[in-house]
C-alpha cells in the first residue's frame, strides 16, 4: 500500500464536514473560508515516540493525544477549534495501526466538530505533528501576557495524575490497583479544556495550558506578564490516587513539575472573580484558586502558610529523556 | 541550551512582521486576523533527512527547501503566502546548524513577506514539518479537478534538473563540471512559482505542483479532473545539462519520473490560451505546452508523433528509498 492509498483509505474516513471548508484533503492545499469577524488561532505540536509518549502506547491513544495537545493550546487561547492538519512519520505502513490511530484522531475531531483538512505521510521513526486552528471572536482572545499584580491564579481539574501514571509505568512509583485504569486513561486520553477556555474569554486576564508542568508554565505566564506569584502549594488540586501513592510533599512536588496535565492555568482580576466562578460552575469544570499575583516577578511557594523551597524546573527537551 | 532558548534565539530573529498577525511566536497559539473577502489555503509537508534530501545537505538548503516545498503547494492553488508554522526535530541542539537553517528559512520568508508564526522544537532524527498558509480571493483558487477535455497542458520552467543533480550526487550519472553548481542549486534551493500561480488564477482550469514527478502528478491531476492526455514527450522542457548528460530518450524518462522540480503543471481552455501566454510572458516565467487533454482518462505518451511506452511511475514512499 503506497502513500496515497494510505491517506485515501484512512484519513478520508472522517465524518466531520464543515461548511467553512471549501476544499478538503486531496488537492495541493486545503481551502477554508473563514467566518466573518473572527480571528484565527494557530498552533503546532510534535509528538515523538519515546519522548512524548511511551513506545508501547496504543495507536488509538497516540491518535487521541496528538490532537488533544494541540486543542489544549487552542483552549488556552479561548479558541473554538475548527481544522487540523496532520503530518505523520511511520516506520512502516501497518494498516491495523493506522486504522486505530485514525479512530483516536477522529473521535476527538467528531466531538469538537473539527475537520482534518490535510496532511503528509512519510516513512521514518514514529512522530506526529499536528497544526490545529480555531476561531476567537475579535478582541476576545486570551494570551499569556495580560495578567496583573493582584489577579488571582486558578487551575482547572486535578494535576499530577498523568505524571503519576508515567512514573508507575516506569516502575518508579507504586500505585494501588484500583487507581491504575483511571490514571492510564488520564495519561493516554487527555481532555482539552475547550469549553472552559471559551467561557474564560469573558473573564480571564491571562491563560496557558500546563503541558510542560505547572511550575514551568506558571513561570512562562509570569515572564510574559511581568508578574510574580505567591503559590499556595497546599491548595494544589491533587487526586486521591496521588495522595495515596506518595507522601504529601512529594505529591505536591510531582504535581508542580510533572507535566502532561493539559489543564488550564489562568488569572482573573478581583472584579471578575465571582462572575468567572459562577460561569465555570455552570460548565461543570472544576477549578481551584492556587495563589495571587504580585509585582515581584518571582514564584514563591507557600506550604502551611510558610515559604518552602521546591523544585520548579519542568521537563525540558535536550536535557532529560522522559520515557 | 534548552528548547525555549533555542526557539527564542533563532526562530524569533525574523525580519517579517505582518499586520494581519496579532500574536506571533511565544504564546500558546499564534493569532491572525484574516483579510476580508479572502479564503485561506493551507498545506502541510514533512521533509526527512535521507528521504527528502541527502544527509549531507547544507543546513541553509534544508531550511530553504522546507519552506519552498510548502510554498510550491500554495503556488499551485494560486495563493499568496502569508504565514508558516515550523516543527523541527533535531538530533542535538547544534547552534551553528540552527542558525544556518533559520537563515535558509528566513531568506524565503523575507522574499515572499511570509511570517513564521509558531512551531515546535523536539529532539529526534532530523525532520521538518512546515504548515504554510496563504490567501486566495474568493472564487479564484485553482484546484486539480477543474480540467476539461480539450484544455491545453502546460508546465513552467525546466524539468528533470533536480533529479539529475541527485543522480549525479549518488554517482549514477556523470555530469560535466560546468553544469554541476547550477544543478546543485536547483536541487537545494527550489524556487516556488508563487507569481505564476497568482497570474494563473485568472486563466488556468487546473494546476498541481510537480514535486512527485511530472508523470505522477499529471496522473493525480487527470484522476481529479477525470480526463486523459496526449503528452508530447519531445516538447518536455529539458535543460542543456540534462540533454548533455543522457541520451534523449533517457533524459525524457528522467524528466517524467524524477520529481523535486517544484514547477507548476497546469491546464488552460482554448479560449484562455492567448491571454494566459501573454500574462505569463510579462512575468518572465517560461512555460511550455506539452499536450492536450481528452476524455480517455489515460496518459498517452507521444515521441516523434508516435505512441511510445514510457515508465510513468513516480517516486512513492514505502516502496523506494531515494537518497
Amino acid at each position: 500500500m503506497n502513500e496515497f492509498e494510505l491517506i485515501k483509505h484512512y484519513f478520508t474516513k472522517q465524518l466531520v464536514t464543515r461548511k467553512d471548508v471549501l476544499v478538503g484533503i486531496g488537492d495541493d492545499c486545503a481551502l477554508v473560508q473563514p467566518a466573518e469577524r473572527q480571528n484565527i488561532a494557530i498552533t503546532t505540536d510534535t509528538l515523538i515516540a519515546g519522548v512524548h509518549f511511551p513506545h508501547n502506547t496504543s495507536a488509538r491513544a497516540i491518535g487521541h493525544k496528538s490532537v488533544a495537545v494541540s486543542l489544549s493550546d487552542l483552549a488556552a487561547m479561548g479558541a473554538e477549534p475548527s481544522w487540523i492538519s496532520l503530518a505523520i512519520s511511520l516506520p512502516n505502513a501497518d494498516e491495523a495501526w493506522v486504522s486505530e490511530f485514525c479512530a483516536g484522531v477522529f473521535e476527538l475531531c467528531e466531538f469538537y466538530h473539527v475537520q482534518l483538512i490535510g496532511g503528509d505521510t512519510t516513512q521514518g521513526p514514529l512522530s506526529i505533528t499536528v497544526t490545529a486552528q480555531g476561531y476567537t471572536p475579535i478582541d476576545k482572545q486570551i494570551t499569556r501576557s495580560g495578567a496583573k499584580a493582584g489577579d488571582w491564579l486558578y487551575v482547572t481539574g486535578n494535576i499530577g495524575d498523568a505524571a503519576l501514571a508515567l512514573r508507575y509505568i516506569q516502575g518508579e512509583i507504586e500505585v494501588e490497583e484500583r487507581y491504575r485504569a483511571a490514571l492510564q486513561d488520564q495519561l493516554d486520553f487527555p481532555k482539552p479544556r475547550i469549553l472552559a477556555g471559551q467561557v474564560l474569554r469573558e473573564y480571564a486576564s491571562a491563560a496557558i495550558d500546563i503541558s510542560d508542568g505547572l511550575a514551568a508554565d506558571l513561570s512562562h505566564l509570569c515572564q510574559a506578564s511581568q508578574v510574580g506569584v505567591n503559590l499556595i502549594v497546599d491548595n494544589l488540586p491533587l487526586s486521591e490516587a496521588l495522595f495515596d501513592s506518595l507522601p504529601a510533599e512529594q505529591a505536591y512536588q510531582l504535581a508542580l513539575i510533572g507535566g502532561d496535565d493539559y489543564e488550564l492555568l489562568f488569572t482573573v482580576a478581583e472584579d471578575n472573580k465571582v462572575g468567572m466562578e459562577t460561569a465555570l460552575a455552570n460548565t461543570g469544570v472544576p477549578i481551584t484558586c492556587i495563589g495571587q499575583l504580585n509585582s515581584s516577578q518571582k514564584i514563591k511557594t507557600l506550604l502551611n502558610g510558610e515559604t518552602v523551597c521546591m523544585d520548579l524546573q519542568g521537563f525540558e527537551h535536550f536535557s532529560l529523556s522522559r520515557v
